[in-house]
């Protein structure tokens, strides 16, 4: 009970502000959630508004001089102490979010709230329809937005380097690049490799498997994984994601294809990844200047280490897969567990980055970075946008979208503004197997464990040296602490080819 | 288009005050439906932590003394206008919520908040349990923080005034109780007349309905009726409800009986009402000083006349019952449409009110009127409530309820606070047989349209005479102008002796 010493008077303060902010920080997530899930189209409107409105508040609340009085104030209050106690930790963050939201002026702000949540919409029809013109104004508009947002960082070493920021802390555009550098030939090499050989069969996943009997798959799997139905749901979106309202109420979303039964289920791993790390954040840190994640990268070497690490490994599928063949006796009678494992780990590029198999996966993320460093750059222009992406897709992954709806259109994220964001799937992709292996070192049985559908060890291992952190460190000094190292490619590579190898016979 | 003028900068920043509020009272009526229809257990308490956040900033924005200059200076800008211009209507409007809030101080009002989160958790388990101790120390902090509010407002003719009044602009106890003792004789002399004859028979209903079925038919008929599905949707929640996200996004809720086939889709046309009735109002009004509604009692009005005057006339069933027939024919194919509609007319008194017939609904309401009353002027002890309730049962309707949750404990408005709002269900049944009576005297073709599934003509007048209006007039004001008349008590016991009379043989 050493945690519950009385803060400060001005700690006190500094914990109540934050603990407001995230009150309406949720309440957007919930609005968010809502649109995504349930709101009639006539919503759309003013659900922009009313997000409008709380951005706003959110953006005075924390940008006043009182708040930057606050935040000196305690800089000196905390300067004795070790800079890994909580309370030297929470004046940086704050210090951090305020020098950051204070630079933003509040028209720029509401101008970019408004820009995107009609992007948004535009960016469904034009999804829909396959037509990029009809999201090439509004991306123009938010590519100049974030331009103007960058330049308010000035100087940087990198004009992308603020937004990278804003979901990576502490990260550069130059660290980045050095990673995604040494990886890219390596995985190319791979998928050239994999390309010679035969590709092994996986017509059985392209049936038509009952919806009632996925979500059936779907909950009972991450049960077991440990995911905390009191504190969480499972609902349909056309994109799936998680996200939270609270430490008490983390919800995650999937959809179900017609044509391809791992989507479904490895979608709701993955998103059930990313809710079991927020739902594993300690309650200290509920309303807290320290509460969420480190990062997108860490967060997504949580969702991609219980789809890919467990979810996709042959000791998972030596569990699971009677209790599916069982479940879909029409489709499975004929195949063995190994043919199924092979199945599901078949390697073919794609158009489609959120169905792509973990050997392309990255390069569909390498493709991004670059596009988007190109924009910000000024030396992409949005209205050649359809033409780079295909250029750019044959080059890396031999193929080239017949539309743009499965190309440039496919993501959601530019229309929400979200540039920077991207490079933290494969971040994310690399701490997934450093994290995995350093488990595996001190926990050898791990994957005896998998094959008797026993999870605890590695949610266990995740909470003690991830999800504990909440947002105390950066994500780097996460990877340090928990691997001793930085996120770097090496680990991946090798656990690219020594799976891919046996699958392939390379 | 006269309406498109130019207001001055007053009475725009009155206008833009509104649009604020209604913004956030709308994220607050979103998190109110997620609660009830998404939200896991784990989520109440910061969801309660996040209404009275948006509740304290709504309370501050609207309280400064900015804002009462600005309705000062306004209410003199405006006072040579007509008193029935938008422009008097929405300063009278307004000065009437600034002197009812800023009578109350913040903290009195956070208490109430976070009183009644917490109040509604305890009556969900009280319920269950059907223990009505653990929801008492609840009701009596409640009991006391209505009083503390309503004494805010003295001098007043009575203590309940004050209450009423956030219900129904403009009314009075007196005028209530008033009302209520015209009716309570003649309700109670027909109830008795009817429990002489033989009852019809109703067990037809009383089977276990497939549920997509019954969803199949609400949604088709409210369909019919008008209710906009761009603008709205329909879910299950424990209790039926209909709430407001905007103009463009009205939603109702519904849940289906196993042994009730009546319950789920008159409690959807009742919702449809209500939801039709917010979604005509005009879009001058959208995010505006007049904008939602009159008043409850006008609500119910609404949502009765769709689920009773229409729902279940025998027109509107010589118009549905084939399809219903078709859909269940092994309940209904040897009941003929005149057995069906005695049957869905059958007087019963019964324990549980949104489950009432139209001749019994009143008591319940008169009942729950007097405790009300008692429990402001202190005559009655919250200990007592069980014993009185289970007595006053059985004086009016003549049956004890056998446990808590089917008396005292039924009703979710106390937990929220909501003492004073029972009576605009009565006031509404009333308002809504007014309504009905003039809307008949112009268009005498209503009932055929009806029996031909039509109902634009009822939806129209009802857009005409009530929706148009939003917020801008009192209850008593829109009675008047639509029907004459304010609310009285003799049009809805005519109706109910017509009704009966044909049914019963009396």
């Amino acid at each position: 009970m050493t945690e519950q010493k009385e803060h400060s008077p001005k700690m006190k303060q500094l914990i109540e502000l934050a603990a407001e902010l995230e009150d309406l920080g949720h309440i957007t997530a919930l609005m968010g959630w809502d649109q995504q899930t349930n709101m009639p189209p006539g919503g759309a409107e003013e659900r922009g508004l009313q997000s409008s409105a709380i951005g706003r508040i959110m953006h005075e609340k924390f940008t006043s001089d009182e708040v930057g009085k606050l935040i000196a104030d305690l800089e000196e209050e905390v300067g004795d102490l070790d800079a890994e106690t909580d309370e030297a930790r929470s004046v940086k963050v704050a210090k951090r979010q305020y020098e950051k939201q204070t630079k933003v002026p509040l028209p720029l702000l509401m101008e970019t709230i408004q820009t995107t949540t009609m992007a948004h919409e535009a960016w469904v029809e034009a999804k829909t329809k396959s037509d990029f013109t009809i999201f090439k104004p509004h991306l123009e508009k938010i590519v100049d937005l974030r331009k103007q947002y960058a330049a308010l960082f000035e100087p940087f070493d990198h004009i992308y380097d603020p937004l990278l920021d804003d979901f990576e802390p502490g990260m550069k555009t130059a660290e980045v690049k050095e990673i995604f550098n040494k990886l890219r030939p390596q995985q190319v090499e791979l998928i050239q490799a994999i390309a010679e050989k035969e590709p092994p069969d996986d017509t059985f996943l392209k049936q038509h498997y009952d919806e009632e009997r996925q979500e059936i798959i779907g909950r009972y799997v991450i049960t077991r994984f440990g995911y905390n139905w009191k504190r969480g749901r499972l609902d349909v979106a056309p994109h799936p994601f998680t996200t939270s309202f609270g430490q008490g109420d983390v919800r995650i979303t999937t959809r179900y294809l017609d044509d391809d039964a791992g989507s479904a289920l490895f979608s709701t791993m993955h998103e059930a990844g990313h809710a079991m790390y927020e739902q594993g954040v300690p309650k200290k840190y509920r309303r807290h200047p320290l509460s969420g994640s480190a990062s997108l990268a860490i967060h997504e070497s949580q969702s991609r280490l219980w789809e890919n690490l467990v979810g996709r490994s042959k000791e998972f599928w030596s569990f699971l897969y009677p209790s599916i063949q069982m479940l879909f006796p029409q489709y499975l009678s004929e195949t063995s567990m190994d043919e199924f494992y092979r199945g599901i780990n078949k390697v073919k590029p794609s158009f489609i980055r959120v169905e792509a198999d973990e050997a392309t996966y990255n390069m569909h993320i390498m493709l991004r970075l670059e596009i988007e460093i190109g924009l910000m750059e000024g030396a992409i222009d949005v209205a050649d946008l359809p033409e780079i992406w295909n250029t750019k897709m044959e080059e890396y992954l031999g193929i080239t979208p017949p539309n743009d709806a499965l190309g440039v259109l496919q993501d959601v994220h530019w229309s929400g503004g979200m540039i920077g964001y991207f490079p933290t799937y494969a971040l994310g992709n690399l701490a997934s197997v450093q994290l995995w292996d350093k488990m595996l070192e001190s926990n050898p049985n791990v994957p005896d464990e998998i094959a008797q559908g026993k999870f605890d060890t590695v949610l266990g291992w995740m909470r003690e040296n991830v999800h504990r952190y909440g947002s105390k460190f950066e994500p780097q000094e996460i990877m340090l602490k928990a691997t001793g190292s930085k996120i770097t490619p090496e680990p991946y590579i090798k656990y690219l080819k020594d799976k891919y190898s046996e699958i392939y016979n390379l």
